[in-house]
């Protein structure tokens, strides 16, 4: 098989077989193909793209070249849950336990931050001694009696998607929808539950831009999944606004525990119940209706909030931070900002909040590696709320003065005030079944 | 500049300034920008094209990666010719001393075969002692005395090109028209003639396939020579038959000595006589009707024979092959084939001839670095002549016999015989002045 002709059949719009792409892949994680071959092909299928079948290969191979996770010793309909990343989005600090707390297992891997969007994993380690890097048999049993732990990925899952995605990132074919449906695909086959769910998200602070292209996202996602023998839903998710309050490591762990307790409810808390409950239906707790109830009573009863202290306290964090989110990092500074006319809030342009906070040392950039957990944005108005002339905005946690004015003048920049309030978006666009 | 920013541009169809395009080929060829940026890059060319601009930019940071020579000692306007490939193609060992006999100065440097189609070097070197190594100096000291010296490529002449092109020959990005056009006219440009006449084939046995292809790829070359400051030119012509008897180097050195002695006359020679007006008249010699007149005497009155012999001699050949050419090497084996029936040739598919040859010896194959300078075929007949049974079709000249058969019987398979005669294409199918 020749690789050349591999790359000129995907050129000329030919489609490629199972084998052929098997060969592409292999070869390219085992160093056959050299890096300006594989190029070459990234950016035909970026400009010509890939059948549904094609997709379904590559995703295949991507799986098929490292280990894969056998959960079969969880007795039970194991449940992920992905996001494609967002602003302020801590929903899998919240899903993971309301799951749990309704009987499922939610064996989740994360990852760290990337670039402007924030990393589940970066966020859990706000927590005092809380762990991210448990060994597998560790990873399993915990899952097995809490319901739900959330590790950082390791071992050698999808070495194919790692070199693939270095390469895509430096010949400018990250953007291509096949590419990004394998890429996140392969991952989950390879850490191998039984049901996916996908939260795929579209607006300014997300890689989709347009509903329309989340959706062609999604339903490949969807079909890639099925025909892999799994059990996959996907929800198609406004993130044109930050998610929630809090932008920043430890300060969404404060809402997650804040909103755990019952003390605050906004799109959030909304959104994570919705999540919650399709999970809950995969797995065959019950139907649509019954599983958003059972979700919605294991946040109100409080069980949700135990079993997250209950997966803190088996990952070596300090469970207190549950009665005391003074326990959780915090920044020295702290900048109140306040409307300065009344009106209503039309808009916050979520890319500008995550570039802020990545400004304030909340996420890793090429030249600071390390995190300031306590930094980032709580915001007092969300879009759509009516503010006073006076009345608090949003406050900035940060390391010093100087940073949190330049944060202050982004961020300012970022919120719309109007005399008359905007067409709200529901936070949920579309739930995508098959 | 960032690479990667330029790649997302040409892949977002969003055009490149001539400092970005610089930047890309300067960069490559320099070995700043890695193989897998500019094989990335070239894909993106091939799948999203270029303008007119970007290709003239390409063109001239190409010519500006190596040496140009320098031609100004010449006092007359030089005038350059360029075919992009085909089989039998002799037309520059017929038209240089044509158009030296008319007071036309064609310092011409060539290439060597690529795969099954011939390169004028190899065909000049069947010559017996024939050199195509000159020095630069000589080189312009012959084309100064004589009108014409033709040798091959040498110096640091484009080195961008050679580099890109190895790259695209692995990564299926060699048949763009941008890129074909920036490769060969970069290579033009440097050589540095004031006047150059493009012959832009088309048909089985050439890289274009259609005539609209052909004439995109010609139109797009005219406008770079032209914005480049040259008078330029393109003849496009039919290849889907071969051009004149002989196919393989002494045997098509061979064909240009009996037209040059005015002992034949085919296609080929109406073809050279064209490209040899079309060149004269580059240079000023007169109006299209003249220079014609002025091609035709120069072949009747043996003029252009003498300008031959006397460009053989001063590259240390030997001239007599001029009288006799039975001083080129020959084929020990020599296989006359004859019609089966009667009818007309409506068909010889040039494609399979050029096979046919390669098979023989006549070209380089990987394995078979060298050449047999007596193999080929010679055809007897032509697409439209009319051919009795047991009429000879063609012969074959070969090292064996078991080499003759194969070529035997797959010329057989190449040439198609019927009642009645097909619709003659003509030769020229359009003249691209602008």
């Amino acid at each position: 098989m020749q690789t050349y002709d591999l790359i000129q059949k995907t050129r000329r719009l030919e489609p490629l077989s199972e084998g052929e792409i098997r060969h592409l892949v292999q070869g390219f994680t085992h160093g056959e193909i050299p890096d300006y071959m594989m190029s070459a092909w990234l950016m035909a299928v970026c400009c010509q793209g890939l059948s549904v079948e094609e997709t379904v290969a590559l995703t295949l191979a991507m799986r098929d070249s490292g280990d894969c996770l056998d959960l079969s010793s969880i007795h039970a309909k194991t449940i992920d849950k992905h996001s494609t990343g967002g602003i302020g989005d801590k929903t899998t600090l919240l899903v993971a336990p309301i799951v749990a707390a309704c009987g499922g297992f939610v064996p989740k891997m994360s990852g760290r931050g990337l670039g402007f969007t924030g990393g589940t994993i970066d966020k859990l380690e706000s927590i005092p001694n809380f762990r991210t890097d448990l060994s597998v048999e560790q990873f399993l049993d915990n899952t097995k009696k809490i319901g739900c732990c959330v590790i950082a990925q390791s071992g050698n899952l999808t070495p194919a998607d790692k070199k693939m995605y270095a390469l895509r990132n430096l010949t400018a074919t990250v953007d291509s929808i096949p590419l990004i449906c394998a890429s996140i695909m392969s991952k989950k086959l390879a850490l191998g539950a039984d049901c996916i769910l996908l939260d795929v998200k579209y607006g300014s602070g997300a890689f989709m831009k347009t509903p329309e292209d989340a959706e062609t996202l999604a339903k490949l996602m969807v079909q890639v999944g099925q025909q892999a023998g799994k059990s996959c839903r996907a929800i198609i998710t406004d993130m044109n606004a930050p998610l929630g309050a809090a932008v920043g490591n430890a300060l969404e762990v404060e809402e997650v525990i804040l909103t755990l307790r019952g003390e605050i409810r906004n799109a959030l808390t909304d959104l994570a119940t919705a999540l919650a409950a399709q999970m809950l239906v995969m797995a065959g707790k019950g139907d649509i209706v019954l599983c958003r109830k059972m979700a919605e009573q294991a946040l109100e009863s409080g069980e949700a909030l135990e079993k997250f202290r209950a997966m803190i306290e088996a990952q070596g964090g300090d469970g207190n931070v549950c009665d005391d989110t003074d326990l959780l990092p915090k920044s020295e500074v702290k900048r109140t900002v306040f409307a300065s006319r009344r009106g209503f809030v039309t808009s916050i342009q979520s890319e500008e909040v995550g570039l802020a906070c990545l400004g304030l040392g909340a996420g890793r950039t090429s030249d600071r590696p390390d995190i300031d957990m306590g930094a980032g944005v709580v915001f007092h108005r969300f879009v759509g709320d009516f503010v006073g002339q006076g009345d608090p905005l949003f406050t900035v946690h940060g390391i010093s003065d100087a940073l949190c004015e330049a944060a202050i003048s982004r961020l300012s920049a970022a919120i719309e005030i109007k005399d008359a309030p905007a067409v709200q978006i529901p936070m949920i666009h579309k739930i995508i079944e098959a």
